[in-house]
This record gives C-alpha cells, structure tokens and sequence, in this order.
C-alpha cells in the first residue's frame, strides 16, 4: 500500500507523514518545486533525518507565474496558494505509478483545503485516493502530537528555510519588483521540523 | 493521552478505534444506549475481542422520543440519526474525567456529522478534542484499510445484532405501530465486526 504523500518538512505535513506510517502504508514523501530554488532541499533533509523515502516533483514554471497574477491581482495570497495546491495534487495523481496520493492539510485550514466535491473529483478523474491524515485532527491535537514527536525550529516567516509553496512564490514576486510583505499577511513565526524527539515509527 | 470514542461495533468505528490505538492514544470504547434494548451488548462483545476497554453510556429516554417524532415528522431518519449523534457526543464531553471525544464518522459520511463549526463548538463548550479519525480517509481507504484489519459479518439490515442508534429508534418506532421500513431506506446490508483478521495492535 504506497502512498505519496506532499510534504513540506513542516509540522503538519511531518505529522501527516508519520500516521500514514502508522497506518501500513509505505510512506514517500513529494516535495514540489518550480525550479526556481533549490529550497526543496530542505525538505529532501527533513525527510532524510526522519528515515522516509523523498522525491522532488518539479512543475511547469507558468503555474508559479500565474499564482503570482493571482497573488498580485488579489492583494492577498490564498488564492494563489489554493491554485498551487490543487495543481500539485493533480500532477502527483498523474503520474502512472500513483495510486494514493496524500498531504497535511488540517481541519481548520482555510487554503491550501479541497472541499468534498474537489477532493471526491481529483479521486475520480485520476482513478486515486485521495488521503488526508489530518482533516480529523483539531489544533489541540495536532500540538499534543507535533509536540510528543519531533524537535521543531520556529523562526520568522521570512527567514526560515522551508520548502512549502509560499519560499518560491515570494522569490518570485520579489524579482517582479513587489515586496512580498505587501500582499502576505504578516505571520510572526512559522516552523520546520528538525528531527524525532522520540523515534516512534 | 486518553480518548473516549463513541463505539458501534461497526467497522467505521472499530477502525476508528485502531487508529487512535496507532497514534498513541489510551483508547476507551463508550456505547451509547437508552435503555430500551440491551444491543450495546453486541458492541461490548466486539470491543472486548478486539481488546479494547469498553463503557456503556446510558441517555435519557426523552432524547430518543424527541427523535422518533422528528423521523415520524420528516418521514426519514437523517435529521433524528444527527440529532442522536450531537446529544452523544455532548454526554460524553460534559463527563469530568474525559478530555478528548472520538467518533468514527467519515469524509463521505451526510449523517452524522458535525460541520465545522459545530465540530469547533462541541471542543469549546466542554473544553475537549474532538478527534475523527476517518474525516480524511475515502471510502476506498477505509475499504482497503477494514478489509486488511477485520473480520467481517455482513447481513441485512433488520437481522444484524448492532449496537448503533438505528436500532433503538427502529424499535421506537415499531412500539409506536410505525413501520421502520417506511421511514428507513432500505439498506440491503450493514455489517459487524467481529475480530481481527490479523491483530495489528
């Protein structure tokens, strides 16, 4: 039972990762890149000090290049964000060896969130499914087990190295002349996970 | 980190059960029931071959009435199953000792369930988490995870000895000289745990 599952090196979607473990599946992670940074790399490290299997999915630059429209056009980045997600969900289910497919979005998660009619067609238009570990989790028990599991790192958004969506698509506003603090809301701290605290897989 | 979680003996929640026995969880079964039958038992007898500790909890009779009238008023059972459903999991959050409630109900499920809202409701007037371990599974998931998991005795609907809500208000109903039948879908099968295939806890 191989499941591919999107990750980020964050904490969700390292939780996401390990309950799928949990469960019998044999866990490898995706994270996606634009090409436009090697921030994957990040995640590629993450994955290795948690022992999982890691692959890099990279995709078509003018998906990027249309999120960062969107983001611009919005003053705000959630659509853009959703846009992306969606996109790499859909590139992950095509390909030919991919049966499930899987990521660390959370039950209040506003974007990146499919809906029942989105997540039940991804399921039917790429013959996979779709498998989401968190989507029954509230904040509270999320934190317990982040917390019981691994050593995170907080830092400024800005600053920490990451490999989600967001890293490339403020590079590249960035090279559009847009200061990227102008459209993203101001988060004071954003995580990345470092290791096991107490190896439980 | 213990877990009450509302107990069917069906396979939703005994797959529910596993799960939250896999993420670490101190699992304990809890059967609702009013009093009327004594099918709990069915449920108590499931969780005890599974090895999971079990409780009964008993509700006031006047709820199942209240939803025996709104199935008699709508001619069908969904709001009444739902309504069952909330009042339970209520009880179960308003007990002193219980910190986090479980159900097994599922992405694909349209009764029970509790929307977002209501789900961030229930967490903040009794200060619990409310897990769902099957909201992110599909029912392919759930199929290829049950059928590696259980044992599984499958028969029609009115035969099956089970422990859910159904059966009570069914029996309601034909106490008030009302076919359940003509309020029911009619369900060819409904199924009933009845062991581990292989025991994975």
């Amino acid at each position: 039972m191989k499941v591919y599952h999107l990750y980020s090196g964050g904490k969700d979607s390292s939780l996401g990762a390990w309950i799928l473990a949990k469960l019998g599946y044999d866990v490898e992670l995706v994270t996606v890149t634009f090409g436009i940074l090697n921030n994957w790399r990040f995640a590629e490290e993450t994955a290795e000090r948690l022992g999982f299997r890691h692959r890099v999915l990279k995709m078509p630059g003018e998906i990027l290049e249309k999120a960062g429209e969107m983001a611009i056009e919005d003053g705000h980045p959630n659509n853009a964000i959703q846009f992306i997600h969606e996109k790499a969900l859909e590139a992950l289910a095509s390909l030919p060896e991919v049966e499930r497919v899987s990521d660390g979005t959370r039950r209040d998660d506003r974007v990146p969130f499919l809906d029942l009619p989105k997540a039940r067609s991804l399921e039917d238009r790429y013959g996979v499914a779709y498998i989401r570990p968190l989507l029954g989790l509230g904040y509270k028990t999320i934190r317990e087990l982040v917390d019981r599991l691994f050593v995170v790192e907080i830092r400024e958004s800005e600053k920490l190295e990451k490999a989600d969506y967001e890293v490339e698509l403020r590079h590249l506003l960035r090279e559009k002349g847009i200061d990227p603090l102008t459209i993203f809301p101001r988060r004071h701290y954003q995580s990345r996970v470092l290791g096991w605290k107490e190896k439980l897989i």
